[in-house]
């Protein structure tokens, strides 16, 4: 899809674009209902009224399907499929072209422009989807050998399944946040001097608060228990992608994980960006990821060479307790990733796990080679040994109260037809204080 | 509550007596609608039906409610909160005594016996929660350690965590099937040669296909993200148990579970009894149970000493596929825990996880200190290397296709107040064959 100029003033480098057209829900100060919307430049088209108002009439394909529009996730849209979702995005990009053959819905309809298309500012996101299960994984290769060397030294720093299959756990869904919710530290078991031979745990708000740079892809598509989800049509599964923080408590961790894996170190908090960009607007961008030189079993092998996705990602600190300064402490692409999220549906059904419409796929946190590349606190200082340099002064080896991390992620050159996801934005707060 | 004698014939050893009342969902063949039912004796009390013929018209504080009982889960019912679930098994339990004070509701009342009452032959059950997000521990102490020896040696058997937290892990809740669900054996990567300097996987159906025996407890109430729920108020979220298989696949499990734990090895199905037997009926038969010597942080600390429950649990082994002879191959009882289930939801939520009505907690494979009485076959057979001997003169170290687990479990001495679950019960299918 080609990115024509639009009647509607999209700005410059708005990662809205003509060429994207990513699916949320909204609700407004003058309607409080949840409802369906794309983002356009700074502006939402809000669905549900844009169908009320005949907006989808000159589509047969998509009338029978509009009151999905007014529900209040993004799960019955999903669950209609991608033919469906390509139909309905590429309908709107025609209406939104400056050379639509649709002037009427709303180029030249002035007051559907009025009613369906809302300022983002004036409009709450909310969580996209109602999300069943959630799964994180842990396939940024440079990120997992990083952290290996932290917790186990760098000969067992990565498992010998590792290049064998994307490692993964199972998440905490409820904990599943959008973009500006708030997230307290933790409060949890912690053990001060793990070298000691007696090991007894503190009881203490997390001291090593962190964030992880990860994609998320929500799924489109269920699976009956038992039924494996070929490759070849892995990709059929996948609605849509959005940016992820998956918010860490490396002291609670290191405690806790061994040897079922992370737990509370988790799950007081995962935030996604509220814009689904759909896994249609990000094909233009794909391209080959890591490479371990293993074989794969012939479950996992894909036949495309382009399998990740080329997403600048950029990670902003900005110290809002103190001088809202805000600076960039990682720029990397999403590229960095050993396996494809078809390969994770692939490998995560392989054993008959059924997967329901709305669940959640984590990538893994994302690092490139270099430090300013690494997706976590935890590498970047290096377990805390390093300090990062803030600009106006300070600097940071974990989260303190009042920092706000935001993730951005853009695609494309094209500043008329970027392909981006808008902010996973979220502040800390501080721990809760508990009496005993 | 007493265990008076019933007009309704219940027949002796019932696990379904007059002191119990579990909830769960029915379908018949003549109303094929999802609706709730207790089971009493030999037959379910159909509350649809119940409700709907005036059978709660004495009890102005159920009234208002009725109609979750035609609901197609029990989530709204569990919402209610303990003092309502009380109420109504309180009245249940009155209804059907001999003394009964409400005799027209049913004992004299042979029109609603005929549409209400329906034997369980005749009964389809179904999983009787939404779930939403579902937990495993480990907190059955014994096997903890057998499968520390097993995997790690008896050194690194518990790590030194083990005692201080209930270590436990996110897991799949799409997976959660009723009781006579078949689990179909997993493919999956496994090691063949775990020895061998070049660690390559192969593909192939699992060859140690386990079982696990444990108990699921159902949360009745949420809190929000960032509030942690007191352990002096954690009884409050437990809507009541079932028994529950968490069927294991230990050669996948063996590959994949370093560094994040448990994955592939477990999604692919976990059974659990239809009937959830409230927290109310099962509070007469508190125990202590294991105890390890540490003091834990204080908000994981107790009032009461006596905090699990002494369920006698037996497992029994039917080879389905050639003779059908059962063999009881597990006898324990659950009270072989070293955390309660408050306890694991005050760890949960500490850090802030949200609960939601709901969300399932196992509570780890419950096993005893002789070989009789271990909750997995892994445990009984060491891993492959001892044969458990079946009735009928068959051997097993692990699963085969066509056999059947089935867990029960039964609590008290009186015959005709006994307070049971009913069965936990699966049969293996052969794996899936794929062709590449």
């Amino acid at each position: 899809m080609a990115s024509p100029r639009s009647w509607f003033s999209i700005p410059k480098g708005s990662p809205f674009s003509i060429a994207n057209f990513p699916f949320g829900i909204i609700s407004t100060k003058e309607s409080p209902n949840l409802r369906t919307a794309v983002a356009i430049g700074d502006h939402a088209l809000d669905l549900a009224a844009f169908a009320a108002n005949n907006g989808f009439s000159a589509i047969s394909t998509i009338q029978p399907h509009q009151a999905v529009f007014s529900e209040s996730t993004l799960n019955s849209f999903a669950a209609l499929g991608r033919p469906i979702h390509s139909v309905v995005r590429k309908y709107l990009h025609s209406v939104f072209a400056d050379d639509t053959p649709y002037p009427d819905v709303l180029k030249n309809n002035a007051q559907l422009q009025q009613e369906a298309l809302i300022p983002l500012k004036d409009v709450t996101t909310h969580l996209p989807m109602k999300i069943g299960d959630y799964t994180d994984f842990y396939a940024g290769k440079n990120h997992a050998y990083n952290c290996g060397v932290i917790f186990r030294g760098p000969v067992n720093a990565l498992q010998p399944n590792y290049d064998h299959l994307p490692v993964g756990y199972h998440g905490r869904a409820s904990s599943v946040v959008v973009s500006g919710t708030p997230i307290r530290r933790p409060n949890g078991q912690i053990l001060e001097n793990p070298a000691a031979e007696k090991k007894v745990p503190i009881f203490s708000p997390s001291r090593k608060l962190d964030m992880e740079l990860e994609l998320g892809a929500f799924v489109c598509k269920s699976n009956p228990l038992g039924s494996p989800v070929p490759i070849a049509e892995a990709e059929e599964s996948l609605f849509g992608l959005v940016l992820m923080n998956d918010w860490s408590a490396r002291d609670i961790q290191a405690w806790e994980y061994v040897p079922l894996g992370p737990f509370n170190s988790k799950n007081f908090g995962t935030t996604i960006s509220p814009w689904v960009v759909l896994a249609d607007a990000l094909e233009p961008f794909m391209v080959k990821g890591l490479q371990s030189g293993v074989e794969l079993l012939p479950y996992m092998q894909e036949k495309r060479k382009e399998n990740v996705y080329n997403i600048k990602l950029k990670v902003d600190l900005t110290k809002t307790a103190k001088s809202g300064t805000r600076t960039t402490i990682t720029r990397t692409s999403a590229s960095n990733l050993l396996f494809s999220f078809p390969q994770m549906i692939a490998h995560h059904t392989i054993g008959g796990c059924p997967f329901n419409v709305g669940d959640l796929l984590g990538s893994g946190t994302i690092s490139g080679t270099d430090p300013t590349s690494r997706g976590a606190l935890l590498e970047q200082s290096e377990n805390g040994k390093v300090s990062i340099k803030l600009d106006g002064g300070e600097e940071r080896t974990f989260l303190e109260d009042g920092d706000t991390i935001t993730i951005t992620g853009l695609c494309g050159e094209d500043e008329e037809g970027l392909v981006g996801f808008g902010e996973c934005s979220g502040t800390v707060e501080p721990a809760i204080k508990l009496d005993f």
